[in-house]
């Protein structure tokens, strides 16, 4: 029988930007026995999903769910609203954006790369991996594409491989300055439901997301949030599409279907899920992960090791990246973390590899789970012989101690 | 917080040909920590549950895993191997052949349908949807295509909406007695597990299946069994594909990894069945299938009903389609029997909407739920008026009585 | 890992009158994390059960919880109110009433037994187990006992040994019309919240009750509830008690406390129980027991098997008891249809083992559930050669579908 | 539907010294469903964690399980071996000590109470409460009674409400040099499978210990471990006993049966637990639990409080005490701390209420959770305004650092 128990004693401590930690409550849930995904009681369910997405999303317009994890929910973005050879305006802001790229040539498009040139000298990172969407060279670029080939913008709003979250409103604001009809495409895998995100408001036009992140699920369901331009984009588009196709799934949610089987065990899941974050609040939510991440940041910077986000303005609130000293090789820290303190931490990926780790702290998440984090983290610097300033678990108990944590209302 | 009881007392009883009955053990098994898809314990996993869905195909091949439900590995058969506008022969057994038709023309291929001509004189239902795949018209078909211009005979092995499981071995041999190239692909969704099947004996390229029948977990996981001529098919095929694509997948599970986040905790359900149904034996699980489905055909035909499958040859052993008298509305009766008796059993698709319904006898079960089951239809069949020849319940119970189970060894 | 899956395939059918099948709701909820049982939840959860507890027993007054199992509550139902050597009134209606005369004695107490006399001639049984209690008898006796050396009537409201309901009011009508003042003490161990019982209206001064019948809980907590007049004679009683001593515990009980630990996780199923149960109404409960009973004996008579209870005024609603005939093993026949069928039947107990089997119908069963176990009989009892009448499931089909089920309002 | 979920995110961190955490493996286990108490699979059960027990205990002779928290198996061990008015002699530990002196004044013996007297100038609190059984005045005491009026002698070895281990083979030997036939009656009810204890090695008669500690179950089944001593004595005792009568569960429990309904569910999660402690060996975790202790310690000095226990020969390796500076409230300071930080600490109990707080190291526990505990204890005594000498996270992170945890073999 599967045991998961690699510690002689204890809980892991999961502190990866996703999957996050998932609450007992959806681990529950999801084990209530699979029902008939065509009797009432699973209409019943769909209706009540499909309202509450709309509520994360701060949206008045569909949000299409899959039974696929998130980079199907990538692909099936572009193939609703593209045609074979489309261009598209994609930013380098990491590993997550450099993929959705990958799969877009995949498809047969031919994405543009907005990259932010050169390395930066105190670590050696290239500068793209430490910075957000420059918005002001998406409207330079938006401007010169006078015959409006550009079919759509797509960033990514909380680059999970970086720790920045990009202002998306500056963005759309970019490409109206631009008057260019572009569609603005957003993936918040793991920004929605831990960072301020609103669809509408901010007028994106399709948001990609997933559900191992904020929404505290498993992977295995991921979203489209449309609005009324990407309906009418995707009525023209010419790429193949079924799996994917958006127009068959909008028809049969209005009654709390889907037009082949659901993920049904894991709907259970996101009901509890959405019972969760809408009965707190979203502010609520997006203020508790600002203070977690500010009291991890005060520990880093009290480790004296930079932060891999360069830039304060779009520090990320779900994780926040830590470079460790050139020589220091961060997947073996990690690695010796993981053996000796049950304490699992994020990988640096592509250009990062080997020079960083990652912190989550998003989800199912408490004061005390990031302390126990950052303790494994100190005690494994120690122990790797990483010469610290100071006591970043000392910081982040002033930080927290000083810091209430926000309530509702 | 989530709560399925719509009956006041007492479990529910799931009857229908998948989603099938998820076994606790699985359930439970799904309800663990969601853990890193990137750390050492996943990589064991991952090992584990592709070694034995190796064993659970019969194929010594790659079997390709994705987050997914079944209609997605539908697509990714045919985005691996077809190129735009490419001929497919397939064969109308029921609504899942006529699905995945569908599904093709949506894709831009161009699939011929082999048809069984006529409607059944006793019930009015089209011969077709009561028979299996007629291999000698695949045969003539095959010789016709003197130019090789086919690419792909795609059947459906168990067709979940009739229960008729047709002879995938002899469509093999039709193919080859033709000397013809293409490829065989097989829908064995409900039928893997369940059924017979066997992928590299049968000469199958690609079998296409799904977590939520045979394998008794939720829907969300999805297959592709390929063989050597299928992955060499897919190199130079040029549908577009990104998340589909076998090739990226193949080689990252080498490791016990995905190239993209994988379906963590329907694995963990993925891995205890394939512990239950290995440890068993697949022989005995086929066997076990085929003495349920002999009980429940001995209660339908004692009631004087039609079994929607008119060719003993092709019953099948996960499920029966029941029809019942013109003028009765089968998902009345469905809904009389669900509202009284906290019974689900499968409607009537496509064709045969309202004429029939579909008892599912596979997964987890055991004679005493199938007497449940049929007693549940009987009820429901004498509370509906419906005229009834004998008691199928007596019947079933003079079956099972006369009959041990299939044991090992 | 611990598995209890001893068939291959499919859920255990447990038809045994107590543990009666647990719901998965409280199953999962016993399944929450154990908390500090002197925190502010846990005594908000206490008071919670307490309340309903009164509830549940129709009683205004105070419910003894304890830590223990049924036995327990016989011991402290005695231990509290007796001094050594007090004379009981107790009536011979089956091993329960036998085995709480035992424990009375090894408590140097000096219980009186009531029985009715002789074997009965179809079945060679002793009528006393067949048979409710004689209230006239115990009229007869407390007015011969002019002293008022009799401490207390103990008398048990369902045998779940024979299946026999005893009228309790009529045993207080009879105490009353003695005019003694003898205590009622009752134990309604498998009756509570299956068949109708009136704590306060019937003027019971102990009820001794348990968790694993009626309140669909796991074995392990146990009751006592109290009327005024019980409390008062615990004051003076002498026995030595401790553990049992109802003053600190219901003192403790006014904040939702306990003197000494609690069972933390049996409360949180407890909790889930009295949700249930009280959401759907205690007159729907009893409605509901009454119907199921009566479908079992259709079959049972259809069969042509005595039913072990000889009168049909104190017919159980939790439980039948089938007398087999002469020269058949009655747990051999169990054993065969445990191995067979998976379906756990009660054993004859005492002075009936191996001449009965007993049919639990408590809890959360369904009409299903219940066809599925009498099928199983009916089965068996074919395997092993016993003639039948006829089909009793045939007459259990007829019922069930002829009387739907309560329900409220 | 119950929820325990009252901070809004985040696990909760239960860091009493019992019931402590109970890993997830035991709660699932402790989920499965009810089954017959009197099958064949109950008695495979039975005799699995009956002889599990045995190793647990370091005992060759018999382990009797009650299905009933710790007080009564308290009482089981005086009423199966004193008869009415024994003389006992029991030693003032603390809390526990000072109840199970007052069980026994309740079932009418006599226990006699050695005391250290006095009151420590340091903080206050008695003297007798910081200390462990000073085995020497044992032996004065039983030289001096001659007559051997003495029946037993009681003793707490791990004293949950002081953080005291008390040292049990130096009562035996106290005992033997005395020349005196006492049995020797142990409590380790938080001692047992945290804290090093040797049943037969030591010369216990009776070891009476629960669930919901080392043991890592909810509370609710507890146990007498027995010499052939003590079943001597119990065959000649006269207290009344029934429900705690050793004789007839013995004697059942060959065959994996019990007398009376057993508490079949926290037997799975028994079962759980001890292939859990006896898979990894008991002198791995009696070490683990040391290391953690020392790793408090370090933090409870560094912090210029006063540990409970005044000699670091007794310290235990299960909780640790922590003495407030005289005007800080304790149970304000857990208030807070529960409040903020979703920590339980172990309140003051009896003499010492108000003045301390006891921090649980047993169980289910790793390096992180302590860390998280003593950070939230940090955090809340610096938000209580309590001056500290040093940071006790800063001693336990360096502690935990160079001391790498016990491994077996």
């Amino acid at each position: 029988m599967l045991t998961l128990d690699h510690h002689p004693s204890g809980r892991h401590f999961l502190q990866i930007p996703g999957p996050s930690p998932v609450p007992d409550r959806i681990l529950r849930a999801m084990s209530l026995p699979t029902i008939d995904h065509r009797g009432p009681e699973f209409g019943a369910l769909g209706l009540k999903v499909l309202a509450g997405l709309k509520q994360v999303f701060q949206t008045e317009h569909p949000v299409v769910v899959y039974p696929a994890s998130g980079t199907g929910a990538w692909e099936a973005a572009l193939a609703n609203v593209c045609s074979p050879g489309d261009q598209l305006l994609m930013v380098e802001t990491g590993h997550f954006a450099t993929l959705w790229k990958k799969l877009a040539e995949r498809l047969g498009l031919q994405p543009e790369f907005i990259t932010l040139p050169g390395t930066c000298a105190q670590t050696g990172l290239p500068n793209a991996w430490r910075h957000g969407v420059p918005a002001e060279r998406i409207a330079e670029r938006l401007k010169a594409d006078t015959g409006h080939a550009i079919k759509a913008v797509c960033v990514v709003h909380n680059e999970t491989s970086t720790g920045v979250t990009s202002d998306i409103a500056a963005v759309r604001r970019a490409i109206d300055a631009a008057g260019h009809p572009a569609l603005l495409m957003v993936d918040s895998i793991s920004g929605l439901a831990s960072a301020e995100f609103r669809h509408d408001a901010w007028g994106v036009d399709v948001t990609v997301s997933g559900s191992q992140k904020g929404l505290m699920l498993p992977p295995g369901i991921s979203f489209n949030a449309l609005s009324p331009k990407a309906l009418a984009a995707a009525r023209t588009a010419t790429l193949p599409k079924a799996f994917w196709a958006w127009d068959e799934i909008v028809e049969m949610n209005q009654s709390g279907y889907w037009p082949y089987t659901p993920n049904t065990n894991l709907l259970y899941g996101l009901h509890e899920a959405l019972d969760m974050i809408l009965g707190q609040g979203l502010d609520v939510i997006f203020a508790r992960h600002q203070r977690w991440a500010a009291g991890v940041r005060a520990a880093v910077q009290a480790w004296g090791l930079p932060i891999q986000c360069a830039d304060p303005a779009v520090y990320s609130p779900v994780l926040t990246g830590v470079v460790t000293p050139e020589g220091v090789d961060a997947d073996a820290l990690r690695k010796l973390i993981h053996t000796r303190f049950d304490l699992s931490l994020g990988t640096g990926l592509g250009k990062v590899k080997g020079r960083m780790f990652r912190i989550g702290h998003l989800g199912d998440c408490n004061d005390l789970t990031l302390m126990a984090a950052l303790s494994g983290c100190e005690m494994g610097l120690k122990l790797a012989g990483v010469p610290l300033a100071g006591s970043g678990v000392a910081a982040a108990i002033a930080h927290f101690a000083a810091h209430p944590a926000p309530t509702a209302g």
